[in-house]
């Protein structure tokens, strides 16, 4: 019936329908999908649609399956529907300061391409080279440069949505304000694939920022020093674009797998960037914070010393895999909450006896704590996170919750943050979202058993 | 009932029934509500909600009565639920840049509260004086600074909500980032009361902005000229925080009412603000810009004098209300779309014979045509908008939509713009808003009537 309906963009390999399963959390889900469903147009999201209503078969939408929560993975009796082959611009308007996108497309291509007219979308995931804008709508996916330049929400004036039964949907606007009925927008934005399949979205752009950029790093003796340090940067009331934290443990790893110097034992690191027409004086001032708080402060005023120094950042994904299998955890707290969850994952590691480096936004507050345990992967990268790993991260979740703090601040619920979701949003509020979710998706056909399980 | 439970917060005298009819709109309620609840405490407005439940009776919510839509207007057989007298800050937080408030508090109240900590909350509607952050925040009110410095949904973090059976909810987070379930914060935000109450809100706050002030006012030979300066500006690059256009009929009447000597037949004007560190070199590029496009500019580094420039416009209202009585409105474009969107203006007041000044806050393509008419108000200030009035607003209305345009910007939906609701959203769309809102809602009490009527 979808290969009647959609010819040779019905995909029934066995390589496909494998990728299909797994995302980069190292969680599969259990079978392989149907098939996977190329869409190269709205028409074939909603062929799909319809045909999966008609049939009642579950479908989950599918970007560049960079997620780290398993909400893009599809298996047993499932449509794998992947959105990746839809990745054209629409439209630029730098009058109007916003882009029409299909969602397919990368991050990194997108500003690639705005850069040439000034502009930028400012949502900036550390995966940015290989993750979509769709896959970024649909979780929420922050970045580095929250604090100063928002969340997505912030960045998306309107997506086009396909219902579960293939009608479609156009959500919010083109204008800068606009209250007219509910903010469906926003709502979808975050949803994980569970209300709709977002087709297209109009974008809210920004300049491109002009003048110079200065980057600071500051050593401090742990990491409790430099958290505080990082929130009296906050407090201080600079704005930094950047601000990034290494605790020890992260920074050996990224030395090691760099062959730099090691680093100085126990002592942990900020890595920010100011920028704008201010951004000399603002890192003047940041400078003299750190240096009260305690730091070893470097300033740089040059481009390629500020992104070399960033790069230490940005390498701690594969020097995590030198350490061994991780899970990649995504809590978020108030920024003054930092230093004390850092206690918290300090006293996880040690009560569970697990190794937790972390590096965190410190700008906005959210950690990414990497489990390390010793399970081996997969050809296909696929991992059990082990029973004691979880019982950690529980704790880790439930410290963060009581800080007043959150499970995820960029990556999203999907399937292995389910079972958490209800205690932090107690159990009215979840089962009054299950029922917008209803009134979406009657029939429970779009991505099941992501997010909301009960 | 009510009263038992609620002693003398139920007011049931004629002038408080009286004055819950009606908003600044100029339009009532048909009827006298049965009373006005003054709710002091979360606990009074939940027990509300639990007897209107029991009894089926419609509650209308209400804060200081500013609106321009009819949203808050109570009519017979309903409890108007006021939320002014929660007025209190609960927390700020400079170190996390937030503040907890109840929903009755004033915005000028509050940011008076915030300046004594360097504090600001950017939402900065012209109604500010006398308007409250609750319906600030169920109206998505946004004001003149919004290009700039965002909407109401980017200045939120989370909202306390009593649903309709008088459940209490605690939607969204203190945190910068957080995706966990459903973004109900946003679907609140703008609602105009059919969702549920607002008792509480936590406020993303930003710090005052360093430096000085640059004020620039341009007069411009007509408003289609000054539409595109305007443009020009936007497309340019520059971000003022401010920019506001007045066309000829605007000016003259502010003119007139401020004793000023009258402005040259025709002219329109902008009134610019910059600030910030780059505030005076982006003023003279704005200069630039401006005379590039025909205007004749006068800038001024000084505050005072800004101030005055700015009075001018601020001095709208009354000057409207010399000319006659005034329905206001509020339809927002691309902002590439406002010089055709005066354009039009201008079509209608020809083939409807009716005088409709109007201004816009030209930075963000939000445009408030007041259509003049000859109706009395009467002792409560409360007018029937004639027909004819209706026929040239529908005739406005559409285009703007046409233009890519919504119909209102920040004033809401509320009962003068219900009908054309559909248009905007398109059926499919307002029905699947209908059932959100019925999942909040079951039976309907919560401000019947409002924003979504078949």
């Amino acid at each position: 019936m979808l290969r009647a309906a959609l010819g040779d963009r019905v995909d029934t390999s066995e390589r496909a329908r494998a990728d299909a399963r797994a995302d980069k959390s190292g969680h599969a889900a259990s079978g392989t999908p149907l098939a996977v469903v190329h869409a190269a147009s709205v028409a074939d999201v909603q062929e799909t649609l319809r045909i999966a209503t008609a049939t009642s078969t579950p479908v989950v939408p599918r970007g560049a399956g960079t997620g780290l929560a398993g909400a893009a993975n599809a298996g047993a009796g499932e449509i794998a529907l992947s959105l990746r082959g839809m990745d054209r611009i629409l439209e630029v308007r730098p009058d109007d300061l916003l882009a029409v996108v299909e969602p397919g497309i990368l991050n990194a291509d997108l500003n690639a391409a705005l850069a040439e007219e000034g502009l930028w979308w400012a949502p900036d995931p550390a995966s940015r080279a290989i993750s979509t804008v769709g896959g970024n709508i649909a979780t929420g996916a922050g970045g580095l440069l929250c604090a100063k330049y928002g969340v997505v929400r912030d960045a998306v004036l309107g997506v086009d949505l396909v219902l579960a039964d293939g009608r479609l949907l156009t959500l919010g606007r083109r204008t800068v304000k606009g209250v007219s009925g509910l903010d469906l927008t926003a709502l979808v934005i975050g949803s994980e694939g569970t209300l709709g399949v977002v087709v297209g979205a109009t974008l809210k752009l920004r300049r491109l920022i002009p003048g110079e950029v200065c980057t600071l790093a500051a050593t401090f003796a742990d990491v409790r020093t430099a958290a505080e340090a990082s929130a009296a940067v906050t407090a201080s009331g600079a704005q930094p674009a950047i601000m990034e934290l290494m605790d020890a443990a992260s920074l050996a790893a990224v030395h090691a797998l760099l062959l730099l110097d090691p680093p100085t034992p126990g002592a942990a690191q900020l890595t920010i960037q100011t920028d704008g027409p201010a951004a000399m004086a603002e890192a003047g001032e940041i400078a003299e914070v750190l240096r009260t708080a305690g730091g070893t402060v470097t300033v740089s005023r040059d481009r390629e010393e500020g992104e070399r120094l960033l790069a230490i950042r940005r390498s701690m994904h594969p020097a995590m895999e030198t350490l061994g299998t991780t899970l990649i955890e995504d809590v978020s707290v108030p920024r003054s909450a930092l230093p004390a969850m850092f206690d918290e994952i300090a006293r996880v590691e040690r009560e569970h006896g697990v190794v937790i480096p972390t590096v965190a936004h410190a700008g906005d507050g959210n950690l990414h704590p990497n489990f390390i345990f010793a399970g081996e992967r997969d050809a296909a990268g696929i991992v059990e996170v082990p029973a004691y790993i979880w019982d950690a991260a529980d704790d880790l979740f439930r410290a963060a919750l009581r800080l007043g703090g959150t499970l995820t601040g960029e990556h999203g619920v999907g399937v292995l943050k389910s079972r958490w979701l209800v205690d932090e949003l107690g159990a009215d509020q979840w089962e009054l979202q299950r029922q917008i979710m209803r009134a979406f998706d009657p029939l429970g056909i779009l991505n099941p058993g992501k997010v909301f399980v009960s």
